[in-house]
Parts: structure tokens; C-alpha cells; sequence
């Protein structure tokens, strides 16, 4: 089908694409309360309010399960700063090595106990067993992971973080599944193409 | 040897601080993993976790309550440009506006039911009544407030903020009990003085 | 009316998105000299010059004033990080408690005297009388307030301020004027409804 | 009890004060309300105000004048990202080309005629002739002059600036005065080593 | 020709304005890995890739000649705050007095001697003489130079720039050459309208 | 007259400087021209050259080797934003995957040819091959590999980073021989804790 502009819908177009212009930050903060959505003339309560987790705490998982409210899934976040995810653990199971190249993360174990830990440019690794209540930071850009110790009992927390895109790496996938050669990574860990491959088809299966 | 300062050389190390401060900060972001705190020469990964909170949601409070994990209580997160609060309502109670000067709230319902609301720069009102697992947005700097329309229920919710050091404005204590003279604010508020004076008493009482 | 674009509009559109896109920050500040309008090839020496305020201080007014030229006002400030005010108050006016949240207010008193205050996130209030070329500082999210207490002559000010879009927030109408309800405003200035609506009906008359 | 410093624990303290110093910073923006000072325990109100220019507008100049309250004169605006300067222009004289390194000038003219130019990076120039009441803007990093074409009038005007430290570079002292070698400098212009040296003998005359 | 839109089209061309607008930052850092370009729907490793400068090395230039790669060249740059530039220096050749007004620039003498230097903001020169392997500074916004004080050797050198569009502003050029007039320029430089003219007319001449 | 300090005296001024540290920060840029030394009164042209690097490009390597010229070795850069790195790769040889938390690289390649290859935050690959005088992009967090496949010729280039401290990661290091229990590991990495043992032997090994 052919679509022809009328003059006061392209005149809409235009003015909308200057609005994002103008609305989309330039200080370091953004210069206006929020950013409104591109296609709505106005919002309402609903544009700051996420449901898509509610009822989280009551569902069972049967893997560690990180249910995240980032600029993605939650578009009001942009240019906020902040944003959250919620970690649950079944028991015995491992959130393995990853990163948040955007974003501190800040976590708050809700229930359960957790051992956590981070390795710092140093290679210097900081470990720690957590319980309910307990804190724990990861800083912006370092691998961390977290594994609930106890088989018997599920481990549930919140992460916050200090971007709205924090951009998580895992790394078993980063590296072993992202099609890096396997004669790079066999010269890289300084082992021999069988067991990169051996690796990287473990890693693989769900 | 022991050592003793002369006058001058006391003055210079002064001065020499005195400049250091005032020429110091970097990229926007810190410049290293972490800030270690300046009594110790090496940290360990107790630096990093926070046991203040724990066992916070078994703890019964008599009237809105709310527990942080800033700069302030936790050093390790100068420079991490994230924080938390845990935030406890009994039945019926409420947490008057306030702002956050320096972080946008992103606050999670873990428990209850809540009605929230904001403020923008224009004077509208967004509000909303949450269920537990729904998150809602405050943005920066905008004054906002919680209420427990429940009366036989507590709620409980987490806050991430996008900043080390939030910096909490309470209105009703910041307008009303910080000693702006009560012609100002009876003009202000264009009222009559004995009015100012009626709402002074009644938040200072605990 | 209908609208045909031609192909070289179209390509000028696209082009104008691409530029506007690329122009608008990434890095804390702009990349570029400035931001041009969205709807020009290019821009001459008037984009730059705000003429609206020409001859303010010849102008008299019959209350406190405040005549800004922001990012609303006069577009270049886009990315430029700071903006200024005039203000002016007849004898005996008072400019109420408000706040910017976006930026410090570093307020230049070029007439009269005045009484100025602001309030810090600990509930401290500093407060200072002003003459002519006295300079008071507001930080960042703070509330403050003006009054001109000579009930003879006016006041006129400058306010330089750090961002090119304040966005101010006007504490008796915002928290008494927006909507907020009238029984979550008596719960947290722990007044009664009747006192909450009569300081509601005052700040709303003109 | 007296308290003598070995050697070691001063060198102690010094490499402390060294590691606080390099790691260093935050936010963007600072974590507090301000940076108080460091010799003082408490701030009172005079700590937000500066007199220096107190009666500046009464005070005549017989060249060009520029006045500033910047953070080395003004210490509290450390952090706070704006500062401000009053210029006085004789009859028919000139503020010759500078720029600021790290600040945007927004500049309002009070009294008086000016003829203003600034050149982009592109080298074009903007130049307009401003009335009292009128705001020009003179983007960061690039160079500017003003000029007071009325030869019987003085002029007045204030500058806000996005920076507590704007880092004024006054072109013709630093680059004709500052010591680049004279053959460096008639090769950059393209003249010869006797026009360099008329050039630095005419702008070090007082 | 006239241009009819498809509705794909132009929901495509809307949806490419919705990504330009979320993915351009308003943190200080992008909120992406990178800016994608607007008129691809996906990238692949050579928008990653700068060619143009192939063979660099091996090119003999006749004058000093500054060749970059930075967001106007190569667009991937946007959002990722660092730049560089390779320069060539034949034999006893000067690059003029420049600066960066978005960036710091370090410099690395790959081959050959240099002097160079810069100037701070009060007024103060630092200079050295460079040989290959040598790093030097120029902080963000100063002016400073290269002299190619040998005169029968090449040299090359490479700047790293912390911004993906440093904005560079030659001073030769900038002063004399953008149309200031030559009334402000003589006032400014304390010399005749004559010494100004002739200043122009050689910068001028290629 | 020599000072004795009293212990109260020395807590005080410890107290205070441990202030000032957490207090400290301000522009996101630096508000001075650099940052000078603690321990000198003044600087001068030596404190802006890095020396330590001279003649490298003469100096044959074994293996692959990164020279820095960052924070760390060179401190006027802080507060500069920038850091550059040469790196050297004997014929093929290969810079293991490694990321840097703070700072995007943009890689230059001086001589010989090499692979490279970048993974985003959704696992996607980016992998090119370079020629002399090409640059790639290695955004900000992402981790990335370099590999002369060149059996005969060694392959030289240099990487600007845009931070001052850029905070290298290396993956096989940081997973591997950091401390991580193996059993942690083995759960993330799909496979046997003989496995994982393996290859930590093989990364130790020198």
C-alpha cells in the first residue's frame, strides 16, 4: 500500500524528531526529568511503572535466573542511571564469571545464603558468604560470580545497578561461544584445540 | 629518629593538601577499581560487604522506616555510582515527599501493596497504586512519596539509587523545621503566620 | 493537502536525522561547537543572541519575577551547560522556596538588598543579608528562597546557573497544587485535611 | 600527652595523602551538598557569599575590566560547575581574543553597546552588535573578543560560566609572550623573526 | 521525481529515529556498545575498521601534514571518547600553535626529533625536545606546537586524543584569517592596522 | 619555634583528610590545566614527558609484549582522560582475550599484519584483518584478542585508550588463576574439575 504524508502529519514527524533531539541529554545528565517515549504525545502513570515482574518471588526456577528492569525492557530508564535485576537461586546452583561493563552492581541477598565473589584488575579475588539482609559490591567492569552453597534451600536477591544499560558479559559464552578460533583460544589458555573444543561444547548445550 | 615539624614545614604540608583537594578529580568516572580506605594498607573482601541490614525483614517498625546503604553507612561505594534502601511501611503509614537531590530512584515492591507518586518540573502528578513485584520510577531530583493504603498489611520495598550519596531533602522537616522565618514562609505559602506556626509544631513531634 | 516528497527532500531529511544524531553528545559534553537547529542548513550570528530580555531593566514589575533564558528559551544552550536568569523584586516581595534540580544558582545581587536562604540535605539553614554586587551561592537541589526586606526600593539580581536546563521546582505549588491528595499531605505535614485545603485554596489565587 | 612523628610515619601519612589523591573522584558530580573547607570545622553562611564586588557597578575602570568570582577566588564553588565574572568596557575599548578551556561563556549585557565575535572551529566567524538587555553565547574552548564601539559610553556586562575554573587563555599574551621562540612563531605566521618582535614588544607595554 | 513512500518504509524510518534516539547516551558514557550507523539495519567488522590511512608510513608529505581518525572520518568514534591523528614532519617544518578544545592529545615520536610545546593557562611554556619512543602531554585546551628542529631528517609521530572529536583550533588561521576586523585585531595586539594586514595576507598564502 | 603535635591535633587533621578525600570530586572534567605532583612545589617540562619508552621500537620482544604509558607510570595523565600502549607480536604470536574496564581502545597498527577480533554484549563476534597503517575499534568493556598470523614478520602497533587508567582484564589470568574455587568453575564452565585444573596449570606456566 502507498502511504502519502499530509502536511500536518510530516509537520508531527519533524517536530517529534527535534523534541528527541533536544530532550536527548548533552551534560552529562540528561536536561530534562525523563524521556518520553518517541511516538506518544504524552504519558502517563503507566510509562513509569513496570509489571512484567510482578508475583517474581512466588515462581519456582529450576536454574540460577536473573530477571532484569534495564533500558531495554523498561524504556523510561534511559537516562536515569540506574536500573535492577532479580537473582534466584535454586539450591546448589552457580550464576558463573561475568561482567557489567556499564555498571556497579550492588546486591542485597533477600533469603537464602550466597557465596559471592569478584576478581579486581590485580587478579586479586574477594570472596564472601552472605546472608539475608547482607550486602555485597561488585565494581563496574569486573567478573564476579555468585553460588547459593546450600543444597537444600533457594537463595533469592536483588542486584542494583548503577546504569540504565549495565551490558552483561558471561564469559563462558563471551569466549568460548562467540566463534573465536579455536587456535586463538588453544594459544590463549595455553592448551590444545581438543579441549577448547571439548569446552566450548559444554558450554553449548543448554 | 623521631621527628618534629617546624611551624613552616606544617603550613606547607597543609597547603600542599589544601591543593590537592581542591585540584583533584579525573575522568567522570573513578579512576581505579575501587577507593580504599585511607587507615589501611591493603582491604579484604569484608570492605565490600555490608552486614548492618541483616536480618532487616524479620524486624518488626513502628511507622515508615527507611534503612540505607550509602556512602555514608558503606565507604566502600564513594565513586560506585549506586546505592540501596530498604524501605518498611506499616499498615496505613506513609513517607512524606521528599527528593533526592543527587540520584533517580528505582524502587521494588517485595511484599504489600503501595500507592506511589511524583512530581515533574511542570507540577503534574504521576501516580500509582503497586502490587509486589512491580517497579516504579522516581526520577532525579523530583519530590515523590509513598503511602500504604492498606490498613491491615505492612508493605516492604528496595530502592536503588543512582548514586553513592543520594542526598535525601525531607519537605515537610526542610521547609517547615529548619528555621526560614515564618514571615517568609507565611508569604511564601500565602498564609498567615499562625498557620506556619500550627504546622511547625505538628512535624517536629516525633 | 497532500505531500509528495521529492527524492533530494527525502535525502536532505535523512541526512538532517544523521546529523542531529551524531551531534548530540555521547561523551559527558557535546562533541561539537555547538547544536544547530534541526531545521536549517546552517545558522548565523542571531542563534546566538537572545534578544528577548532587551531593555528588562527599564521594565518595572508588581511582583517577584523571574525572566529565564534556558534551553526552552533560546535553543543554542543545548550542551552548553549553563543558563541565567534576571530577577527582580519590588519592595517587600519575597521569590518562594524552590529548587532547581538541575543545576548550582550563583546569584549576583546588581540592586537593592535582599535576604536570601537556602537549606542543605541535613536540614541546615544559611541564610545571609545581600547588597548591591554581593554574590550568593545555591548548590545544586537545594531549596532557597529571596526576600527583598527594604519596603521602599526593588531588588535586581542575576542568577548564573550550571545547566542549560535547570528545571526548577516550585515548593508551594508543586507539593500543594498538583494533585497530591489532600489526605497523604495531612499524614505527612501532620495537620488535618482542613488546614492542607485552605493553604491549597491560598497558593492557588493568583 | 605530646605526640612526635617518627620519620616512618610521616612518610606514611605523605603516601597516604599521595594514594587519596590519585584514586580520587566519583559521580560527575560531587557527592555532598558543597566541599567545605579544610581548615574549618563548620561553615556558616559567609562561607556561601562573596563581597568582593561589593559597589563593582559604582567603581570606574579606564580599560577593560574583567572582575571574577571563580573557585581561586570564590572557594566554595569547587564542585558546584558554574562561575561568573562582571566586565566593564571604557569607551571604545577592547577585550581581545580569548577563550575559555573548560567553560562556556553565556554573557548578558547590562548597560551600554558592545560589538561581540567568536570563530568556531571551523573558522567561521559570528560577530553581532548587542543593546542592554541582549545574551550572547560564546561556546566552550572557542575564542572570543568584545568591543565597546561607542566611543563616549562605557559599558557593563556579566558573564555565566559553565565551570568553576573556566581557564582563561588571553591570546595575545600566550602566544606572543610566553617565551615560544621567535623563530618558531615566524614561521607559524608565516613573517619574519622582526614582526614577531615588534608584536611582543607592543602587547607587554602595560 | 516524486517519492511515495511504502508503509514498511516509513515504519522502518521511524523505527531507525526510535534507535538513534534511545542508543545516543545521556549517562556520561554511551549507553551501548556502540552507535550503530542510521542507514543499516545491522553492522559487520569493517564499520569497526579504519582504512584510509594504508600505507601511511610510506607516503613522503612536503609539509607538515596531521592526518586523522576521528568521528568525522571514521563514524564508529561517536560515543567512544578517544580519537588519534598520525603526523609527518619533513625537515625543519613547524606545526603551528593549535589546540584541542575538546581534548587532550599524547603524543608518541615514532621516528625522528621534535620540539614541541605548550602553554597553560598562565601563560607559563613548557617545552622539550623529543626523541623516538618519547611521550609528551598536551593538556585539553592549551595551545601548543611542534618544531621539526632537524633539518635533514623526517619526523613522524602519532596523538592519542581523548575525545572522539577534539575540535582543533589552528591559531594562525582562527586569528587572522576568519574575518576579525583589523581595527579589533590592532587594538587587541597593540599594533597598526598596517602589521595586522600584512600578518593576514602571509598566513594566507598557501 | 618547633610544633609538637597533640594526639587530638593529629586525629583531627587525619580526620580531616580522610574528609576531604570521600568530599572531593567536582566537574566531570578536571578544574585545573593538570594535576601536579604532591611532593613538588612546582613543575616543570620533565613532568609532561614519559622517557621510558624511548627507542622500543629498536628492542626485540619474545613473546607478545604491552608497553604502557598510563596513571600508573605516567601521573600528569590523571585527570586527562587519555593513555596509550605499544604492542609488540613476534611472528605468531597472540595478545589473549582481556578487556578494559574504563577505556575503549583504538588500535593503530604501525607494522606487519594482524587479526583481531572484538565480542559484544550479545556474544557477537567482530574479527578483521589489518594491514599497516589500519586502525580497529575495541569499545570500552568488550574483551578482544590480537593474533599475528604472520609466521616471519613481527607485527608493532600502538592502542590510544580513553581513560588515564584503563584497567586491564585478562581473561585466562583472571578466571583461571585468581582463586576461583575449581568447583565453581567446573558448575560454570559445564566441565570437570580435572579440566579446569588442567588449564589452570597450563595458564601459570610462564
Amino acid at each position: 500500500m502507498a502511504w502519502i504524508f499530509t502536511k500536518s502529519t510530516l509537520l508531527l514527524l519533524i517536530f517529534k524528531i527535534f523534541i528527541s533531539r533536544t530532550a536527548v541529554a548533552s551534560d552529562p545528565d540528561i536536561l530534562s526529568d525523563f524521556i518520553a517515549p518517541e511516538k506518544q504525545i504524552s504519558v502517563d502513570a503507566n510509562y513509569f511503572t513496570y509489571t512484567a515482574m510482578r508475583g517474581i518471588f512466588q515462581k519456582p526456577v529450576d536454574k540460577c535466573t536473573t530477571t532484569k528492569a534495564t533500558k531495554a525492557e523498561f524504556p523510561v530508564l534511559n537516562g536515569q542511571g540506574v536500573s535492577l535485576a532479580v537473582l534466584q537461586f535454586p539450591p546448589g546452583s552457580v550464576n558463573p564469571p561475568h561482567y557489567h561493563s556499564r555498571a556497579t552492581g550492588l546486591f542485597l541477598l533477600l533469603e537464602g545464603v550466597l557465596e559471592v565473589g569478584f576478581v579486581d584488575t590485580k587478579d586479586v579475588l574477594y570472596t564472601q558468604r552472605l546472608k539475608a539482609g547482607d550486602i555485597f559490591l561488585f565494581p563496574k567492569g569486573l567478573q564476579h560470580y555468585q553460588y547459593n552453597y546450600d543444597h537444600n534451600k533457594k537463595a533469592v536477591g536483588v542486584a542494583a545497578l548503577g546504569s540504565a544499560s549495565p551490558g552483561t558479559v558471561s564469559l563462558p559464552s563471551s569466549i568460548f561461544n562467540s566463534g573465536i578460533s579455536e587456535l586463538v583460544l588453544a594459544k590463549s589458555f595455553k592448551t590444545d584445540v581438543k579441549t577448547i573444543k571439548r569446552i566450548k561444547t559444554a558450554t553449548t548445550t543448554p
